[in-house]
Order: C-alpha cells, then structure tokens, then sequence
C-alpha cells in the first residue's frame, strides 16, 4: 500500500543532506515505489555528479574491511562518501546479514559518509536495477564518491559492478581465488586489482599468477588500453590504503583522459533503460489475457504440444496488439 | 554464416543415438542456429521424457566426481544418461574449462552416457535459456535421465538448476560452505543435499550445520512439503552413491504423487518461453530506429537531461508501433 509521502519535502531534505531523508528515499527507490517515475524525474539532473568505485571479489577476502580503510582514506582527501553494501540476503533469516555494518560502525556517525546495506530478497539480480537509481539519491544528496560493495563473485556481481566508473577486484592469498575468479568472469571487469591480506603466506604468489593471467590474457580490446595495477594491501592493519586510492585516482585520470567515462557512463545509463523496459515488458507478458497467456503457453510446451519459439512469437504478438 | 544442414536426417540419426548427430544438434542449438524454430519443432514433442537432475554447489566441493559416481550408479539400474556440463569459460583461454571432461573418461566409451561440456563464452546467465533445448536434444536421442551440472553458487547457477526436476546441492566439510551457500540462496533450490567428502575432518559439524538450518527455515511453501534429506557420500571412493540414487527415487515419487512433477514442468517450460520473447524484444529494441534508439536515449539519461523510467517508455512505445 502506498504511503503518503510529500516528495518534493523528501528530495529537498535529501538535497540538503539529512540522512533519515537519505534512507527514506532509498527505501522508496528500492521498493519500486508507485511514485518511483516521479522521483526518477528529480533525481534526473543530479546523474553523474559522482564517482563511483565498484569493489567485489570472493567471501572470505576482506571486502568489508578493505572498504572501510578505503574510506577512511577518501574521507581524508575531502571526499564525502555513499556507500551501497549489497548483501545477499540469506532466505532463512529473511534479512540481509548485517556483519558489513558492524564493521562499519567506525563512520557511523561521520557525516560526509553514508552507508546503506541493501538486501535482496533472495534474489540478487534484482538489485541491478536499483543500484543506479540508489547511486543518483546518493549524488543528488551531495556525495561525490559511491562505492559500491558486493558480496561473491557470480555473475550477478558483476552486472552491479558494471554501474561502477572503477571496478575493484579484491583477492587474498590461499583461496584458489585465481582460478575461481577466473571462472566467474570477475577479472574481466577489474581495473584495478586489490590482494589483500598482504602479510599473509602466499601472498606473492597470488600476486605473481595474477600478473601472469593478465599478461597471457591478450584481450581483444576496442579503444585505449589500461594497464590494471595490483595493489597489496592489510585492510585489518590500514595498510596500503593510500597506493590503492592512488591506483584509484589513477585511473580516473586515464578514464577523463581517453574520453571512456562517458563512454562508460552512457553504455551503463543504456543498460539501465533496456532493463526497465524489459522488466516492464516482463509485467505486461504477466497480464496478458488476464494472466492466462503465459500460464497456458507454458503447460502447452511442458507437455510437448507445442514448442518454445513458436509460444514467444505468439506472446509478442499479443504484446504488440 | 549458416552452413547447409539436412535436419531431417540429423534429427533421425539422433533419435537413433549417434553420438556425433546428438554432439552436432547440440552445437546448433547452443548457436542459436537460423533455423531454431525448425529444430525446436522437431524437438517439442519429445519434451518430458527423461528425468532432469540438476547438481550444483560451491568450486572443491567434489561435482565432477560425484556426478561420474552417479553416472555409473544410475547406469548400474539401467537408465541411459545425458550429462550436460556447463562450465563457464575462462576469460583468458576463451574456452571451456575441461577438468570435468577429463575426470568422466570412465564413462568415454560407454554408449548409454552422453556428456556435453557446454561452454558459456563468458556470459553464464547465457545458458538459462540454452539448457532446456538441449535437454530435449538428449531427450530425443532417448536418454531417460538427464544430469545438469553447474559450477558455482550464483544467481545463474540456480537459474540453470531451475530446469531440473530435481536439484542437489553439494557441500563439502570445511569450506565454509553452509553460510556461503545461503548467501547465494542455492539451500533454498535444493531438493536433495549432499555432504561430500564424508571422510574428512568436520564432515558431521557440516551435516548438523545443514540439519540446523533447516530447521531454522520455516519457509513459506505452498502445497505439500518434501523434507530435504542430507546423504553422506565419499565420491572419490564411490562411497554412498546408493543412498544418493534412493534419495533421488524417493524425490521424484513424491513429485509424481503430489501432482508437483507436472507443476515444476509447467513453471520452467513458462520461464523458458518469457526468456526466449524478452531476447526477442532486446534484439528489437538493440535495431530500432536503425540501432540508434536505444544508443541517443542512454547518451541523454547519462547526462541528466531525461530520468530513466521516461525513456524505457519511450523504448516501449516505439517497440509497439
């Protein structure tokens, strides 16, 4: 049931930086809120105003941690940060697990820093769709860096990353995060790589194969190429936090340099308009004939009567009329 | 470039099991070949004939192994079984990844076995909709139990064993598996757990673990309740494939006397024909207005000047037109 809400109070409040204004509006963002063109229409201008950092890689690699030094570092360079922590939410508890906000309790009460943790409702390919519209409440609350945190290294991972101007792929000695990086595509969508855990055994070793990967890789790459950096790092201990913002900002210089933030920010604003269409399309197939269109498609291909292809033509065809 | 196929002596020589024709249909399928819709309609009235088992489960977990064990126990009862291994493709090597290939060699030169490394060219959520036409290839070479293997945990992952009439979800002690999987909502999809690697250290703490969060779950179900059974295996030494295989009898009993089997057939076959219409409208809407559409729309959301919603309408009404 919708709630009333005074929108124009609630995006002002935003705009001036009130956090409960921030939380509230996100909630409405991420619960696809019957206003959401309306709030979509205000946030509109405020696109872009951001630098967004994308941090993935596998559990057990210190995400959590080596977001929060890098907070800290930015929050010393004068930046004010959003942070988006989009954790899978466990379908047992029902709830998303909250271990990313403890450890971030640190910045809980800094106000140049906003963290938000997202839950999923089991389904994590959900949150692709509302990264960007979270991502502009945070720019249009005055945040000049979003970072964007996801947990694991699958594929929906990376279509939340790929909202990111700069993606950060973490790995920790003694995972077999290579290989299994490497399967799941994550190092594809790194710019910059992040091994963690630096002090620990076998450190070298997994900074040693990542370089080895990267140089046999031979991408086909249209346009400029960036060379990923590999930072070392002991998020526990705030080591390294400095080279990895420098890595940072490093490529966001190479990024205005080579024209590719545009590039990137348009292929992702393109991306973001074909999945609401589509979603939208999704709804529609859902409400033809009353709902019984699809339902009676499905049991005709289930029992052989009909096949697959020649059921989605009929549904486009009854989409189009 | 299409290449001149006679479908009507490749689809016969299938039906009577010649590996190469079911190894070329499937090639045809998973390259979304011209002539699809014929095929499809050569394939759809074999649809439903065989048993579909999904496996999946976190990387070190014992997959490849545990799926030959089962191979050998399902073939022991006399089923001839189509493996359909889908391995993301290394981003580097630009191919498949053959570990699993190699592993199920016992099985090479048996003519009741089939088994397909299906490849992902790096994009994983891909194969959702390639999966259920190549389960009715192997359907209609006449296998009557069809092994869907997945690697991973992720959210394409469950969209791939989605397809299955039965799911298992495979743990193994000391991983840290229990709140990994969880986080990827893969406890929620399984119908059949398995723990393997029984043997080692921890392997009880695992099974408790699993039986504790089950118990935990209370999960709101519709319909009758089949309780997920926990088997102890030690696929390595071909240890508790008996009791796997009784575990999957038992499931689809109860599918088949609780009308679930028709149910779960009816929902994928659904899934299948919205999945195949939505690539449909993405390819429509990648060439409307000549491919510029889409491209001018995400230029302007990019730059603030119009909100996202507004343009996806502006997608939408074009595609209608």
């Amino acid at each position: 049931m919708a709630v009333a809400v005074d929108l124009g109070e609630l995006i002002e409040r935003v705009t001036s930086g009130q956090p409960r204004a921030i939380a509230r509006l996100l909630s409405l963002v991420e619960d696809d809120h019957p206003r959401l063109r309306e709030i979509a229409r205000a946030l509109a201008p405020h696109t872009g105003t951001a630098t967004v950092i994308g941090l993935t890689g596998p559990p057990g690699a210190g995400k959590s941690t080596t977001t929060a030094m890098l907070l800290s570092e930015l929050r010393r360079a004068g930046h004010r940060v959003g942070v988006l922590a989009i954790d899978p939410s466990s379908p047992f508890s029902g709830g998303a697990l909250l271990g990313d906000r403890i450890r971030m309790s640190a910045h809980a009460t800094d106000p140049g820093v906003f963290i938000r943790s997202m839950a999923t409702r089991g389904h994590l390919g959900g949150l692709a769709w509302a990264t960007p519209q979270a991502t502009r409440v945070l720019e249009t609350a005055g945040f000049d860096v979003v970072l964007i945190e996801t947990v694991g290294v699958g594929q929906s991972e990376v279509d939340i990353v790929k909202h990111a101007d700069t993606t950060v792929v973490l790995l920790a000695p003694g995972m077999g995060d290579g290989v299994q990086a490497a399967k799941a595509g994550v190092l594809e969508i790194a710019d910059v790589f992040v091994v963690n855990k630096a002090d620990r055994q076998g450190a070298e070793a997994t900074v040693r194969e990542l370089r080895d990967m990267l140089a046999a890789s031979r991408r086909e790459i249209t346009g400029p190429r960036w060379r990923q950096p590999i930072v070392s790092t002991v998020a526990s201990r705030g080591e390294g936090g400095g080279d990895l913002r420098a890595a940072l900002e490093d490529h966001r210089r190479w990024l205005d340099e080579h024209g590719e933030l545009a590039h990137r920010r348009q292929q992702r604003a393109r991306a973001e308009v074909e999945a609401i269409a589509l979603r939208q399309v999704r709804t529609e197939f859902g409400r033809l004939a009353g709902g019984e269109a699809v339902r009676s498609l499905g049991t005709r291909v289930a029992r052989g009567e009909l096949d697959p292809y020649t059921a989605a033509d009929s549904l486009m065809d009854e989409l189009k009329h």
